[in-house]
């Protein structure tokens, strides 16, 4: 799994930083990609960095601010423009669909393929076949939600070999093995299938929370992911003008990392106000608190290593 | 009178070329700055040029073609977040004030200056205090408009030096000679105000004729202007595929310059298909037609001495 930060200012772009947008790129399912949020130019940023625009599935958007939906109509028609049949899912707050009706119509642009947009809520859950996910309101000026998303694990692989070594022929058994299960063999010995198959692969939890205030709601869906990814728009020490904005500090940030115990914080969506030695005494304060922690820039590249 | 490519691609933006828009900047008239067109990204490109967004009163949209007006809604919100507060006018065709109070309505964003869409039709004509202005109809897939605009000349600057030189002190009779006018002096001597006068200034004329078919509104447009900035959107010889995607080629772009007399022309919408090695060859074969030509790049500016 990969993170492809695409634009990780806040409010307006800057040349530093664009507005919000993020790409997760699932290298073992089929190397779909999802994107947070559609700032505008998020289609400009993508020919930057190695993200196809056909390869995106889902897209999972915050919230309704411009900053993070106005590159949306651009992206739509780039990607039908460039051939792309598959269908697209959008996953957003109430309004946005009729936005992109009215995007798309009055500008005569006509998708090559399906779109659905679906409106989320908070407390939504669904699973497919890979991933389960849970949306969660967080505290905006308008409505916001953060996402996790947690992928399936895989049950261990049956080690043939050793079967092999001892003579079993492949057949029903193997499949019944396979299950966990166990098994007479025709001299009555027993087999478990637990002591012939490789560990489970625990699957990937993570958890994108947008612009929001220091709410529990961030805590929920961080509860102990892998990989959090957090809004930090201001420094420590600025939680007042942070909860005015209806935003989080650094710290706060780190804080929720901390008290629901993730492996890895990565900060985002910084604001354009500091300076790159602000930047960095933005991201101590953080790691005062929580040690594991990132910032993102903008063609920022997080590698998970899935093992 | 500055002209400033911030995008000059036709259809997606590219690497090389952004979607389209261009400004206009009015030196002598209070710097006031126009843009044609907005495609997305717009504002990117104006972080990188000398473009100031409060400068902007005017804006023209040619089409309602995503690649023109996705940058309007970030365009609008940022003017006002870096505190725009003079008022804006958008001439655009049927369609745009719709989108704009969609867009501007689900993203709660909230200007703070006043804005004014006008919807344009074909043959459209208006004056304000220093220009004069001319809508036509092109020839597109979807409703696509050009531009005229004449700057209002100024009459010649009274030469005061003369009249004190031959002792005729300031009063009433400045003012009639400064109008042109034939006084009598109390010794009975004429006076021909048009003796006293500078030569008027000639004001700039200037045609933008946007995504089209070769048509003779172009040519009606661009009839004697100082600058002609026209679609060239294919190469010569690919009339043909011009005309099915309602397009221009560069020799099309060239004949209605050479047959409406313009001074110069620029090349602008050019599709990202051409190597820089065609560009080239795309911009030879506009100057074999009409000489005074040139091509527009991402950055270009292009000035013009009103002197």
């Amino acid at each position: 799994m990969r993170v492809q930060f695409l634009g990780t200012g806040a409010g307006i772009p800057s040349k530093q930083r664009n507005v919000s947008s993020l790409a997760i790129q699932w290298y073992q399912h089929g190397g779909q990609t999802w994107l947070i949020d559609c700032g505008e130019a998020t289609q400009h940023q993508i020919l930057q960095y190695p993200v196809k625009l056909n390869k995106i599935n889902q897209i999972f958007i915050t919230h309704l601010h411009g900053d993070h939906i106005y590159g949306l109509p651009g992206l739509l028609g780039s990607r039908s423009f460039q051939g792309g049949e598959s269908p697209l899912r959008i996953y957003a707050p109430k309004g946005l669909q009729e936005w992109i009706h009215v995007s798309l119509q009055i500008s005569s642009t006509h998708l090559r393929y399906s779109l659905e947009i679906i409106e989320i809520y908070d407390g939504m859950t669904w699973s497919d076949d890979s991933f389960h996910y849970v949306v969660k309101q967080l505290e905006h000026g308008i409505p916001s939600f953060g996402f996790r998303f947690e992928e399936k694990g895989q049950s261990g692989a049956l080690q043939v070999h050793k079967l092999q070594q001892m003579g079993i022929a492949p057949g029903p058994l193997y499949q019944q093995l396979k299950q966990g299960k166990k098994v007479q063999l025709e001299d009555g010995t027993w087999l478990n299938g637990a002591d012939y198959l490789s560990d489970p692969v625990q699957g990937l939890r993570m958890a994108v929370v947008g612009d929001t205030r220091f709410t529990l709601a961030s805590h929920e869906l961080a509860d102990g992911v892998d990989l959090l990814i957090h809004e930090a728009t201001f420094r420590a020490g600025q939680e007042e003008l942070a909860r005015n904005f209806f935003h989080s500090t650094s710290t706060q940030a780190a804080t929720i990392a901390k008290q629901a115990n993730v492996k890895q914080l990565i900060l985002n969506h910084i604001s354009s106000r500091y300076q790159p030695d602000e930047i960095e005494q933005l991201l101590a304060e953080a790691q005062f608190i929580f040690p594991q922690t990132l910032i993102s820039y903008d063609g920022f590249a997080f590698e998970w290593d899935q093992k």
